[in-house]
């Protein structure tokens, strides 16, 4: 059930579910004993909880795993809800991943059909360099590709879950290719080359726990920040297989000011055409998301109070 | 033949075709007589001519027509090419645009075929509100859609020729219906018909001369702008019909917020999430055929310093 | 008595009064009975108060009135003062006006004066096409002028009362009189006008409750601002008595202008100098108030903390 | 007769009257002889001139002098016109001012009835110690009292002309009083002062020539500015007739304060109320009178494209 | 004992030492008798402690005294350390010193050894009227030297302690001199009086409390800020001892224009070399202290969150 | 001699020098002839001059020789000093370098020198993994430490001349070793490496002539800058030869934040201490040079209008 609607049921409600463990603590009670005081969390809500008598084996499992099946009874404490849990289990690799989806932790499309396009999208490049260039990083490269299918795409925020980085890569990237059918003076393969190549700096800036949930920033993360990291990772891969001088430093250009002004974090601005569009289809992926988020928390013709985006959202009746 | 290639000629040579006159006077020679002095121009120059001894009803022929057949001598100053007027005649109708289009001041599609475009995006709008406001102001109130159909989208830089603003126009509107190919969430008729009105108050805004080209700011392009501007005429519009209020209000919004911040001339950001994708969509139209122009001042490899984009701007090689 | 006042009193004391219900919720004792929880307010305080056993007719009384007549008792809860409700009472509609006034939640100058003082005003304008404009929104449209009458100017802040909006329009325009007194270059009845028209976007911007007080913004003023609200009502008055070109843009121009520029919500900067000298007096109107605001807050050679004007306020001893 | 109306007359004109020597220098000719290279003006025109065989004596007078009553022959130069100076005289000191205030080099209004406005309005003044630091500094100081009546109140732009200073400070100070006849709050007597005295370091921060005329900045005006020049003005004033620290304190800031905020010119927001009041009342004298200057230059109906308040002003028809 | 360490410590545990007393009030216990309610704090910790039954003579003492040798008995309230006082005793002088040194509240170096450094600096200075303007201030005026050596250098954040001013003071000329070592352009005798004099306002603008600790901002401070108030100080200097002018105007520029720019507090930008070589030196004083006192706060390799800089500060291992 | 001082000659002078070819073209002249048509400059002056009759082979000297030893005859055209040249010779490789000091196009340091200085500053680096670093960059690869040595520091403004680069980069170093002297908390290696290392990718960034002067920015130097160009160089060379990656991340976060701000080019903020005071350090450097500029063009007690500081600089008398 969702942790949402517990307040719904009356004291001694039985509660089953798989569940994150957002905070856990061993403290000692006042008759001496250890019990985990933790935070139980799903989409909907966070209900503290405690776990008396822990015995010690549970405690690394809760220190362990982000996620796990719970089964506990519902108390209130000046009317506030929390749980006594009753027994902990560690959930089938299966049941996570559906866990995580339904917990909005996780893409909702599937990690495999999504990179399954990125594949298709990567096959449609026509200029040989650009293609090659393509498959070492995300089809070569069995590690990174393997990593840059799950990454989340931000710490908070418009796509900060499982696969978030790959569904953002594909929305940019899809919308390029739609835009380019409408606009024959664009390089189809060079916008296409870098909208996939344009966030993959966020495979070392975020980092993430167990589960792969972002969980912060990396130390280089906070020090240099995705685009340099993201530069780095191009130049590595030119240098790698040989791509000309040209083609290294657009791309490198396309992913240094894909922000889109100093302000932003780009201290360049677009210099080139398809540095420019992607900027543009990069913020409206963003964009699209964060209000798709907004909307989600009110009924039409209703105002969400957006911190992220600093303003009110409107979702409009028609 | 192109202005800018009369200086391959030598002194003598007899010029003879249909170009703009950018300025006209008529002055007193050292003889005592009238002549007129001007400038011809045509998209790659502009010539400074002397017209000697002008007949009168030539004088109202050079002031009312801004494109005319003329004949003439060249001759040099101080190794500048100018020219001495042999004779002139008003061009026929058909030549006129013609002669529009090869001098770079008309749409480079028909304006006929673009308006076929609007007419069949409009055709596809399912809500029926909005399909019969979108009927009213595009179709059905012909003087309207006569001059929305020919007027400049700018006074100068981006889209400022006769038909740029249908271009610039349909060029948000398609892209817009692209985009709502890859984002379920988007209200699709909303998004197009925002697209198709969000800059219908440049028909207020910008003053044209008699060839429909722009010459400046109306009084009330000045002191009000095509944003209010916009949103009198879709208020106008609405009452007409009976629009309700929740698209009236919606539609304003779109119109008012899609500069996107206040700096940039919308006083309010925009609340909702059409509004938001529309704000880019005509950001990336203006830009994508900003970067165009520069893009054709030079050579790939190399930089066009753009006065306008406030940057250099590199046309790729690959 | 003032309710800041209470807690000079012991437990038990007994309170009467026309007060503010500022927030109202019923709920369930620990005795299955339903009872009043709310917050008892005045200007100088906001005190909590319960209503136990709660009779059902008195809900929608608390629900529908924002101003009771209380007879309570008082009681200490960890040294803060709470109240006990005995009973309630519709107050007489001439004491509701005299408690608002006594609360503050009413401009100083009654009503009926001030909307004496405008049509002075108006009667002083010479210009017949401004003064039959003023004289149809202000005196003729009976509705408008009744709701203009008794608006608040803000929902926060300076001019947030009953009459605010009406108080701050005679502060600018009596001003402006007094400023043409000394400048023979400005139209005064040009300036006088916009004076009294420039804000009157906020009747449509705020909302109100059943009382008159404002309670926050309208969907149309989140989404337009009394900007684009007020250029409608002007167009819209301007079309029905048939004001010239000329005065329409103008009077436009005032309102969208009079912020000053654009990162205070004026697209445009005043271009005509009546705009100008509007947009320094409306600032002085509502920098004066909030100036004395502050300085009610604290003793002359003492500073207090201005949150709205983002600086410290020093009430001067000279 | 003015100079821009020179243009309407032939080749051999003959004109005398009293204009601005704007550039003088001394210069070889063909023949080796030293002829009087220079620029005559006035309000409506700049003319170059040229004194051949210019006797040695004539040639400081030239350099002292900027006010000369001239007389020349007209020519043209490639249609431009330029004079032949066939002689000059010092112009009589009574001639002087009325030539200044012809050429719009001084205050419209009489240096003399303005001074008298100024203790006017000291004598209205009732606290006691404000009153006497106004005598002291304004009357008493028969040195400064003279230089601050006719010094200019600007470089250039508005008030940059002899008075300029008086005149400008008195529009203020007017208004002031103007203001405190609506609004009861105001300690009038500071405001005044304040008023008074906001601008005095502009008589140390201007740098003026012989006649009285700007003609940029003094050393200790680039590099201190008239608000720290005006701080050290008061200080000295205060110390020298003992006025108590908190008005030495209250006038410092208000006119530290003066120009609003850091970007503007002020290291600190006014905190106290008369000394934001201020603050909008010099920008009001300061707007009204460069709207008036754009005006000027327009007919009815007309914009003016004003490089100082960088926009377009456009001069009303009503 | 260090205060942060009390929590190692179980019930009744006896503490004594001298701490400040941050906060005391008299209240009225159950038992209808006087408490002192009070916060114990030093550099690690603040503990509340409560004296029961206070006598009278003890209440003037807490007071008075901002530091008191303390003896007080550990409890715990809801898991919270707190104290019971035993008994107080004025600590003698020279233990104040060391407790304050200890507490973080004065200079790690002694102010003797401090005023000796900046004596040298004085005596090493060759310009005559430099060196005899400095002397004036810092040496011959003892009032105003004992004062400037134990004034803090800010209310908070960096260098806000007892001799906080003199250090920061001393870092700046310091390191003036270590840069004059590598730069022959700049005339050494003026940055080092710029550096040792850019501050002296703080003397003013900084309210102390009777140990010399900083407690907020002085009148004069708030309305006109250290930078005005030093401007008056050395003008005073000046005349007294009759400087010239152009060391006189100099002085003043260089503390008008050390923060740089105007939204950073300076009116003016830095005019003269050294005047903007102080900026500079001036800041890097300040952010050296800020980094080391974020740095203190975590180990290598970790991050601090600085509220005071706006970002994280990394702890280098290296 | 200086080319300044040509106008102090008469027509028909001799002069003989070696000169910069600042500007060459070959026209054809009214005799059909081919001549050649250059401007000839040194620090103090440009000057036209005309090669008539030119050989062909001295054309090709004038194309590939940024520096000639030049023999013509001064004439004059409308007052302005214009040369005819008589003979060109290639100066000898000691005379060039002679002349590009005296020409202001070289350090005024010796090139060797300063390298020298230099490796003394590598060789005080105590952690070896950095000192191997420097050693690797800066002494073993020789190409590279060839090209560093002769580089300028910019294209125009300070440092832009041979040898700039390193200049600055000493003048950084130098302040970093005398300030770590006064600062114990510094990491003085990890400083002094940062500030020889920050700017780098000037190597790359900036475009020079066969004479090793800056002409403009390279394609990679204006699409990447040289803060990414520098960070991308410091990750091969820490590749190369191991370097951790600590220290290889902190290097690279020195490079990207020296500019201190988003709006000056880093998008991030120094987050480690010697970064931040690396960041003043080199404004220092930079601004000291400015300053210095600007003062050389005035006299004492004058100032220079600076379009780089944009701002006035004082030269103080003192």
């Amino acid at each position: 059930m969702k942790l949402g609607d517990l307040i719904k049921n009356p004291k001694g409600f039985k509660v089953t579910g798989i569940y994150r463990v957002s905070r856990f603590e061993v403290k000692t009670a006042k008759n001496g004993k250890a019990y985990g005081d933790c935070l139980i969390s799903d989409q909907s809500f966070d209900v503290p909880a405690k776990y008396w008598d822990i015995p010690g084996d549970m405690v690394g499992l809760f220190q362990n795993n982000g996620l796990l099946r719970i089964e506990a009874t519902l108390d209130y404490f000046k009317e506030s809800p929390q749980l006594t849990i009753d027994g902990v289990k560690i959930p089938l690799q299966q049941d996570i991943d559906e866990s995580l989806q339904s917990l909005g932790l996780m893409a909702t499309h599937s990690l495999e059909s999504m990179y399954t396009r990125l594949r298709t999208i990567i096959a449609g490049v026509e200029q040989p360099m650009l293609k090659q260039l393509l498959m070492h990083i995300f089809v070569e490269n069995k590690t990174f590709a393997a990593k840059f299918v799950r990454h989340p795409g931000a710490v908070k925020n418009h796509h900060a879950y499982i696969g978030g980085l790959l569904q953002h890569t594909l929305e940019v990237a899809e919308n390029a290719l739609a835009y380019c059918g409408h606009n024959a003076r664009i390089n189809k393969d060079l916008l296409v080359s870098a909208a996939l190549i344009h966030d993959i700096g966020k495979v070392r800036e975020i980092d993430i726990d167990a589960l792969g949930l972002p969980v912060g920033f990396t130390k280089e993360g906070k020090l240099l920040r995705h685009i340099s990291l993201g530069m780095e990772q191009i130049e590595a891969a030119c240098r790698e297989i040989g791509v000309n001088e040209e083609i290294n430093v657009i791309l490198k250009h396309c992913i240094l000011s894909h922000h889109g002004m100093p302000e932003w974090g780009s201290p360049v601005e677009p210099m080139v055409m398809e540095a420019e569009i992607l900027h543009y289809l990069d913020n409206l992926s963003a964009k699209a998301e964060q209000f798709a988020r907004e909307e989600d928390k009110v009924e039409p013709g209703e105002f969400s109070k957006s911190y992220l985006l600093r303003r009110d959202v409107y979702r409009a009746i028609y």
